[in-house]
């Protein structure tokens, strides 16, 4: 054995160090960061600003100090939900699977803001109870920027391509949207710019202890 | 609209808040957290230490300001991975899953620490290679102690049972372990304690940079 490892483990006997058998529970891990782990359930049409809401989000906490991981189709699609596809099944198991690692980042006391259109009401409400169950905050957030508006912005040309019927089964335009009946928060891009909605949801994760004051 | 959010907006117009397109880089996230993002990927028999040595480590990690976070049976089969059975296929799906969860906590600058038995390489080397991919650390960490050693510990009576048959396909009884070839780390329980297992793999993440001096 090398003489630094001996060195090593002699510096542990001489301590008292302790075994573990379970888990750092989870109100350490939300002392050391200074917030709770939540997560920011984002949903929206394609265009309403949902990436873009994140990524400002995200910056402003950062700023601030604060630790947030945006997953989004970046990081999901091509790695953990590679292998599934756009069926039924496979669409409301892409939303599980997202909603377990959202939970997963709650009880690692992180924010998770979650970029996805979830555009069923029944998928997000699986992702909610993932939460519920474990008593960890969830927060669904609207972007309810209007079709119209999200139709004429158009950042990637998908409405078109949609109208013109290249791409099938798009949301709002051949396959439904179910907006939130009771979202936690409801924010149109038409009125409110990207750092607006940060700042907004800032205020809001304030008032529910997520965020120091 | 409610007289704080006309306020809130107004404190935003006032300030010079730009928008975001994309994600905040991964080395922020390190520089806030004071540590690299990696993943610990544990593997051994069952009864090898693996839980204790890896709740030992989060522990010790805590008390010195890290973050870490372990994914085990507790927190993956229950969830993200309950639909998963024990096929050959399920297994290697089981393993894929944790990867890129891992793989995710490592951009996110935590230090993951996974502890499944993982007893094939060809899945341990998936990954290996997620991780790869992304440009991630990645430290195989073997707790090496002895099929016998572990038999006469039987922490859940486990073995009893395999051998009485009453468990079938149990690994290192009737299913094989396939020990790494090149594991980052290689621990044997028999002589080390948990507590020294976890202070040596601290001294690796140093003089790897994961952690600081």
């Amino acid at each position: 054995m090398q003489q630094t490892l001996v060195d090593e483990i002699n510096t542990v006997r001489a301590t008292n160090i302790t075994w573990h058998e379970g888990h750092v529970a989870r109100v350490h891990r939300e002392k050391l960061l200074n917030q709770r782990g939540a997560t920011l359930w984002f949903t929206g049409l394609s265009g309403s600003g949902k990436s873009t809401v994140a990524f400002t989000l995200e910056h402003q906490l950062m700023e601030r100090g604060h630790l947030a991981y945006v997953l989004d189709g970046d990081n999901i699609r091509h790695g953990l939900n590679k292998n599934l596809g756009f069926s039924a099944t496979d669409r409301v198991e892409n939303i599980r699977r997202i909603g377990e690692v959202a939970k997963l980042y709650a009880d690692t006391a992180i924010i998770s803001i979650t970029s996805f259109i979830s555009p069923y009401r029944a998928d997000r409400e699986i992702a909610r109870t993932i939460h519920s169950e474990g008593g960890l905050p969830f927060l669904e957030i609207y972007l309810s920027t209007s079709l119209s508006v999200c139709e004429q912005r158009d950042p990637k040309g998908l409405y078109k391509k949609a109208r013109a019927g290249q791409i099938k089964n798009f949301t709002g335009i051949d396959d439904p949207y179910e907006s939130p009946d009771a979202p936690e928060m409801s924010l149109d891009t038409a009125i409110l710019t990207p750092p607006e909605c940060a700042q907004l949801i800032i205020g809001e994760l304030k008032r529910r202890g997520i965020l120091p004051q």
